[in-house]
This record gives C-alpha cells, structure tokens and sequence, in this order.
C-alpha cells in the first residue's frame, strides 16, 4: 500500500514523486520508458544541448569583428549528437538519484489503471491512497496526406538524425518548431517555416515575433498558410491569398501542437475534454484521490509548469497547506539564436480582457553589454507591460542574447505585485542587459 | 543660473544630468574628459567588450566536445581593441544624445570651485542653486620603489596596449585585477596575481573565491604577499612565509585600489575623510547644496551605485519624495571566465554583524542547461542565504555561466524582502542555469 503512486516521470511526475518521498511518503513512480520523460530524452535538454552546440559553430564563424579569426570550422552532428546523449544519460542518473535518496520506488513498464486506488504493472498490481497521473503529451500528427512517409518526423525522431538534411520544411511555427528551425539553419539547412495562423510563436507579443522572424536569418516564413499534403520530395500548401504552392523538402518537422496523453484512463472514470484531464485550481480531477498534472491537464504545456504542478498537487494532498496553481508569473523561453522570453500578458491579452496597461518598449542596442558583445546594428528588444492604474507589473517581454536566463527576475517581479516604481528602485548590475528592464520601467515613468 | 549643476559626467553625473532635465530643470553637466566618465571610457565598458572578445576566441577553440572543430584560431588585439573603441565611441554618443534630449548643457572642461554655488571652467563662471559632485575616483599607484617605470601601467594605460605582453604581474586581485587577469590570462599571457590578503575579491563568499582562483586556469596566484619592489623585469615580493621572492614581469598592472577625485574641492568647505566626501544617506554634504555621488563619496565604487545614488540625489533636491540610499542590496559582478556576480550579505559579513543566517550552496552541474552547456565536470556554485528566523533571503552568490545576467532577479528578491518560501513558489522556466536558486531555496527549506 503507497501512500502515492506518480503515472509518469517527467518534469511534473519525477518532482511530485520527489517531493512527496521528502515528505516522508512512501511512494511509486511508475514509468514506461525512460526516467525524465520527454522533457529530458527527447526536448527541453536534448534540444538544449544541440541549440548551444549550433550557437558554438556560429559564433566560431562569425567572431572576426571581435578579433578572432578562424579557419575551417566544421560542424559535426554525429559529434553534436554525442554530446546531447551524454548531457541526457548524466541527467537521467541524477534523477535515478534523487528518487533514490528521497526513497522513491520506480517501476519500469506501462501502467493498466484498474481503479482510482489501483495499478497494474506486468503482473503486479500496486495499491496506493492517491494517484498523481502525469503521463503527459505526444506530437500530433494531422491526418494530411503523405504526413506518415519516413521522411516526415516528429521531434522525437528528429532528435535522432545521423545526418543533416538539405532541406527541411518545418510544420508549424510554435516553440517546437522555431527551435529545429534555427538549429537546422545555423548548421547549414535550408529551412521553411510553414504556419497557419498569420504569426508564428502564439504566445509571443506580435512585435517581437515579427522581429523573430526576421532575426532567424535564412529561414523562410509561409505564414496563414495550410498544407495540403506531403509527398517525396515536396510540401504541398494553400497560401494566405489561396494559391496551391509547392516546397521542395527532402525532410520534414511536424510540429503543429501535442496531445495529452489520456488512453488507458478509462477506467478511472475521470472528466477528459479535448484538452486533457479536468482538473480544478488546486490541479485534483473529478475523482478525489486522483490528481492530474503537466501536459496531461492541457493547461500549461511547458516543463517549469509541470514541476510547479507537482509541488502544488503534493502540497495539497500532503502538505500543511492548500495551494492554488496560479499561471500569471509562468515564464517561457525560446533558445534559439537569437532568444526570447517572457513572462507575464501581452497587450494582446490584456486588450482581450479588458485590463487597461500602458507599454514600453527599449531598443536592446540602447545598452552596453549588448553593444559590447552585438554592436549597434544587432537587433533585440525589451518590453514591460503594467496596469494602466495600478502600475504593477503584469509582463515583461524579452528577444535577445540572456533573454532565457533573465526571465526569472520578472516572474519574481510579478509573484512579489511589484509596480513600475518599485522596480525603479531595485539596482541592475552594469553593464548588463538586464539594466533594460530597468529603462523600460523609466520610459513608463520618468518621474523620481 | 542653473537649477542643477553636476561636475563629472560618468554613470553617476550623467544619470543626475539626465534625471533633473526629465524633471524640466535647467542642468549644466561639467566634464574635463570624454562623456561617459571611467565606466563608459576607460572602465566598464571597454573591459567587458574585451572580455567578450577573449571569450569569444576561448570557445572557437574548445568546440570540439559539442561538434565544432576550428583550425588556426588566431586572436588579434588590434581588432579586438578597435571594436572596443567603437563600443565605447558608440555609448559615447548615445549618452550626448541623451543629455540632449533632456536638455541638458554640457561644457567641456575642467571645473574650477568658487564657492557652493559657483564653479569656473576655462574663463567662464556659472552659477548654480545646486550642485552635483560625480567626480569619482583614480588609479591609486602605492609609493612602491619601481612602480612610476614605463611597463607599470594602470587600468587606465592597459585599455590602450597594442600588443598582449608575454608575462603579466597584476597587484591586487580585487575585480580590476581579477577581470584582466582572466583576460591576458585567455588571450596567452602567462599572468600571476600578487594580493596582499589572503584570499582575492574580497566582497565574494570565500568559498566562492577560491573556487573562483582554481578555475582561473593558467592564473597563478600568490595571496598574503606584500609587493617590495618593480625592477625592468621583474616583480619582488614578500610571501606569506616572510620570504623575499621573485617573479618575472615584462608587465606589471597596478590595481591596488582607487583613490577618491576631491582634488580642488577645498573652497567649498566639505567634510571629507579618506574615502571621499562625507555624505549622509540621502547623499547630501554637510554643505546643505551640495550632494556627492559614485565613487567620490566611497560608499560604494559600481557605477550602477552611482547611477542609484544619482536617482536618489535628485529625487532629494527636485523629486516629489525623499529617498534614503539603501545598498543591501546592490548587486556586484566579476565578468571574466568564469563570471561571478552576487548581491546581499555573505556569511562573513553576516558573523560580522551578529545577524543570524542559514545558508545552502548547490552545485550547478546538478542543473540540466548548465550540463548541456559545460558538463559534468565544469565547476559552479550558487548559494543563497536567508535569516535563520524570518527566513527573508538576505544573499545570493553565483559563479558560473550567466552569472552577471541572473543576478538582477536577486537584487529583486531582497528589495521586495521575499522569504525563502515566497522564491519557492516562483515559476523559473527550464531548462536555465537560474533554476539554482530555487533549488538552493529548496535545500533550506524542503517542506511544501
């Protein structure tokens, strides 16, 4: 009998399994490939890892205006691959570690859900008091035509390439997407972004993402467009004005969203929509002692949010007090070349809300760090976002280099409701290009 | 007759300059040399376009383990030194700009001290309600014998070499010392640093600082020594043994420390001590017109201080609230390789002042973006401090990647007086070196 058994080892699973062993708990964690989940085999990390390998080769090029020359610079992605593999195997035996040290059982295979208080596993059935599902989500591949040839991968396949394709035409302008993206062309790859919707990277503030695509030099946006089909060698697809228009592609990404990961549940007799399981705000479903949490519940398909999920979910189950997930201060980073991140409403949002904001936005090249490592015709862009009345900070939106490492301080910003004059008074190092963040606090408001 | 006359136009002067005109006073801005001050000419600035540049040629060379092979990576100075200089060109420009748009008057020249309310420079006299002091501070050379030959030079020359040195003696090993060494130290320079302390980069954590002088690779480092002696090629010394000792130097940096500039301030009739002018923590003179900011005052030689100081100056003179400057939580940088960057208290300081703390260090190989980055064997520490009893975070350490650009987020944490349970529950997005300092807020604290 385990106080919880924790469907799934991703970044919501493996900490919720952690926390709660910490706890005192005794607990099963139940997973069927790999400890980690997607977030450490096969995106967050391995994506990580071969962006920053893509960043090491360009800049390796492109340092002569600095003093650095060089001379054959080679890019290898068996090489690169190698690297990726052991930053995931290392990673992979820190959490064995940590489930370890915080006395975790983990069993290997699949879970068969009989009821809310049992699991099956091989021939094992484990009882446990509550159930913390966080099985997550899987690529969705549209049901388009030519989309299940073996040159149409998803990003799990993708992350297994022997070698670089010529070309590749990318479906899908989301995270997922614009990450492989400029991966594959700062390495050489011709690549075409291909989206429905009139912009790519939905969560983004339109400015910044129009900026994007300008900065991911070499890839080519087909933005509102809708693919008919995928043949050999081609990608077949309406554009915005409905003209038929043609590719050429000898790969294609299929990035156009996930879905959550719900066969098997049946059993447990849980509400599941379109989006996931039906959780509250305090992330329990319909079925009392079953919680739900990361991309399994749809509501914030990121890693950071799946582990905050986890703290939530246990906290509330076994700590000393009820918490609510709150999703106003959940950060986002893109870390492709160049970054992005953000934190917080665009003015999109707000305007759809009806919450009056002022905005600001500073020009990246205004400040020394940046010029000092960019110079003044490099492009980057700071945002802050606060109540028309109230002044507090309610987004801070960020495209440039450190971008995905400063991020944090504005969901600090946010949690701790600070308002524009409050952040005025905080000391920025400098230089540094976090001191923007500052300015644009300043162009909201010049007064001392 | 000015509002506001400010002497000195470096982050401190030039910020007063910029704030009293957004204010619609009339301001004159007073500067002997170029705009900008120490940071913009010959400090900051121009030492982190160089570092950038070294670092820069570093990672062409050790590409190989993430799939990047160079040949023939060539550093030039030179080049390395004209992108600087178009760096600080650049910056130059931006803040003339800026006292334009804020209409403030500048006059070059060096300024001449009547009396409180009027200050000469060339033939004219201007007179003013207010004055400003952002005179900031020099080089101090120590009257050791050898130390006025041609190859002893200070900060100030070695912005200006034209070719890197075989060997480098640094005196001193405070962050001037410690930023060039890490320099010439990349670039192929074989360097040693002379402290008198015993250990170097005296506001860090001493278990960052040691850590901090292993991975300083190629730095040897003699602590506790007191220098005796600059002959034409070398440097002699006494060890902290007590024995005369020797070390060959075709260059020798003095950064021993900085002197405040109170040079001609002897009409104005002003309190000043040996750190600088006397100033209360509203930052004005015991002449009741008269404020001193950044480095002439000595509370505290950054130039984000001074540019702080400047916000609260001006807000005391012409603001609609009075500020007191607080500097618990001003944050430092160190920006070589590795960086280092902290804010708040160290344990030190905290035995010091009998305040009682908990602390917690983690390691940053534990952290999955530092991993894809620098591996399983790259050294990193970050390390967070609270009160035993509030458990309000009173300090944060980092060394390692990113540092200088994470640490705004702690500056904020302490400002807002966030608890180690309040930082618990910000999102910080992942995969990102940041992460750390949730982790180490966990280590102090594990319960939910």
């Amino acid at each position: 009998m385990y106080d919880l058994i924790v469907v799934g080892s991703g970044p919501g699973g493996y900490v919720a399994a952690e926390r709660a062993g910490a706890l005192g708990k005794k607990v099963l964690l139940i997973e069927k490939g790999n400890l980690g989940g997607v977030c450490t085999n096969r995106g967050c990390i391995p994506t990580k890892s071969l962006l920053n390998s893509a960043k090491t080769y360009k800049h390796a090029q492109e340092g002569a205006p600095f003093g650095v020359k060089t001379e054959n610079v080679v890019f290898s992605l068996a090489d690169a691959m190698a690297w990726k593999e052991e930053t995931v195997t290392t990673l992979r035996s820190g959490i064995e570690f940590l489930m370890k040290s915080n006395k975790v059982e983990t069993v290997t295979g699949e879970a068969q859900f009989i009821d809310p208080h049992h699991v099956k596993v091989g021939d094992t059935v484990y009882e446990g008091s509550y159930l913390i599902l966080a099985t997550g989500s899987s690529p969705f591949v549209p049901p388009i035509p030519g989309s299940k040839m073996e040159h149409v991968l998803t990003s799990d396949e993708i992350l297994e390439l022997k070698e670089a394709p010529s070309s590749l035409v990318v479906i899908g302008g989301g995270v997922i997407g614009i990450e492989f993206a400029s991966f594959f062309s700062m390495i050489g790859t011709k690549v075409t972004v291909i989206e429905m919707m009139s912009e790519i990277l939905p969560m983004m503030d339109a400015e910044f993402a129009k900026l994007m695509r300008r900065e991911l030099k070499g890839v080519d946006f087909h933005l509102g467009c809708k693919v008919e089909e995928v043949t050999k060698d081609a990608v077949l697809y309406t554009d915005a004005k409905g003209q038929k228009q043609s590719i050429e592609a000898s790969m294609v990404l299929m990035s156009v969203g996930r879905r959550p990961n719900t066969q098997g549940f049946e059993s447990l007799g849980l509400d599941i929509d379109r989006k996931g399981v039906v959780v509250n705000d305090r992330l329990q479903t319909n079925v009392a002692n079953i919680w739900a949490i990361g991309d399994v519940n749809g509501k914030s398909l990121l890693a950071h949010s799946a582990s905050r999920m986890a703290e939530v979910a246990v906290s509330n189950i076994f700590g000393s007090k009820q918490m609510h997930m709150r999703y106003n201060a959940i950060p986002w980073a893109v870390y492709g070349n160049p970054e992005a991140a953000g934190c917080g409403i665009t003015e999109k949002e707000a305007a759809d809300k009806g919450i009056p904001v002022l905005s600001q936005t500073v020009q990246m090249r205004a400040n020394g760090r940046f010029l000092a490592e960019h110079g003044k015709r490099a492009a980057g862009l700071v945002k802050v976002i606060c109540h028309k009345d109230s002044k507090a900070i309610l987004g801070v939106h960020l495209l440039g280099p450190y971008s995905s490492e400063m991020i944090w301080g504005a969901s600090a910003l946010i949690e701790a409701e600070l308002r524009v004059q409050d952040v005025k008074e905080i000391v920025f190092p400098h230089p540094s290009v976090s001191e923007l963040i500052k300015d644009a606090c300043f162009a909201l408001d010049h007064t001392l």
